[in-house]
């Protein structure tokens, strides 16, 4: 059994917190946040703590906090002789600070305190600077998913630009769908099907084949009729979206 | 039970003609088609004709053809008294040229061949010239899906025009992600699961809560590192997303 310490209090160690907790080949010795009152609904199931220098023996240290905040917290862990891993997209490896030995966990998935996860399907990319760790680490993450991967931190990093695209840029695409919808008291539902269809049709084919719509088809008179009904910002957008799906194929307007 | 010719042999014809072809409120008595070998496959289950002079009597002809086809083909319909829509996002419902009463019925969704169809959740749009026909056109709708809406011609193209850019921008968007993916040796199914949660987080919040990642929360060492890590096309859209993210939350880099 692996024995874990958990550090941190926001989304993604509550959800790893609650997922280890259930997970019969780790047992989470301990979690720490700095603000203890993050953490009691964890009192009952674990130990917890606010005090680093009571932190319990364990084979691996998780760093799940924010990501500007990860440097500073792993330099104040003295121990040597364990694993301290990190779980975020952008950090490097070797930023971590601790003298013990140095791995990554970063889990592919957006985390809202809200809604429940299924950690099994969730990509786990895993990086450590020793084979024994990575070993270790390896045994960690397929207990946690089938979806196990082996990244170092060059990759990773382009990992979590993709993902900022796909993700943080796709949900801004979003707002400027329901922003058009209020300006004209359209529901927003009435795209729902549509938006859960878009992400689906990707899973059996590439993004590259699964394009459709206007600016792929080059019709010009629906794009300018599209562009004068848009303000200035969404305007700038869509000019911009569409050149590149033009770029993308190959055609010039 | 209400009497459907269907015109178009594209994906939209084909799904909604394979449906209706079940739906037990319906009785699809012609599919037309200007090309006979699209519609071949239902030849054992209706009449199909590449004919106009031919097309039989029924309450509802319902073109499903490519947006710049509409018209045209509209004008060849010559009889009196029938109701005849088409289910474009686009087209105005009087662009409809025939001399029968117009109307409008738009399914908001993306329709490849390969992929079924659960009509049932699709919200559809109605429109239709008169009182009478707008109720048989409810009817009909309602047999096809419980997600049913009155919509005019002016708010359905703005719900055309957010979907493009909850659909095809986005989906370029995926685009972009999976370059970026390829260009670092990294498997795109890797995002799947964070695409799929970016999609579902939005039935329970609005967008606009939903945003996270460096553009909202003014990371800009992120987003430096992250611009230089684009090609020039690549960057272009990240600078634009993320100043416009900043302004959706009135901050300014």
């Amino acid at each position: 059994m692996i024995k874990v310490v958990i550090l941190g209090g926001g989304n993604v160690a509550f959800h790893l917190t609650t997922h280890l907790l259930k997970n019969s080949a780790v047992k989470v010795v301990q979690v720490y946040n700095k603000s203890i009152d993050k953490i009691q609904h964890f009192k009952s199931d674990t130990a917890i703590t606010n005090n680093l220098a009571e932190l319990k023996d364990a084979d691996i240290y998780i760093i799940a906090v924010a990501d500007n905040a990860i440097v500073e917290l792993s330099k104040k862990l003295v121990f040597k002789n364990k694993l301290v891993v990190h779980t975020s997209g952008s950090v490097a490896m070797n930023e971590l600070l601790s003298i013990s030995n140095k791995g990554v966990l970063y889990p592919v998935q957006t985390f809202s305190k809200e809604q429940e996860v299924d950690f099994s399907t969730i990509p786990i990319c895993i990086e450590a600077s020793t084979k024994k760790d990575l070993k270790l680490l390896e045994t960690l993450a397929k207990s946690i998913s089938k979806n196990c991967h082996h990244i170092n931190s060059d990759q990773r990093k382009d990992i979590h630009l993709a993902a900022v695209f796909v993700n943080n840029f796709v949900n801004h695409l979003y707002h400027i769908g329901s922003e058009i919808c209020d300006q004209n008291s359209i529901p927003f539902e009435i795209l729902q099907p549509l938006i859960q269809e878009t992400a689906t049709k990707i899973v059996a084919l590439i993004p590259f084949e699964a394009q459709t719509g206007p600016a792929k088809r080059k019709d010009t008179e629906t794009i300018e009729k599209h562009k004068a009904m848009l303000t200035a910002n969404q305007q700038e957008i869509y000019t911009l979206l569409t050149k590149s799906i033009h770029k993308t194929y190959g055609e010039k307007l």
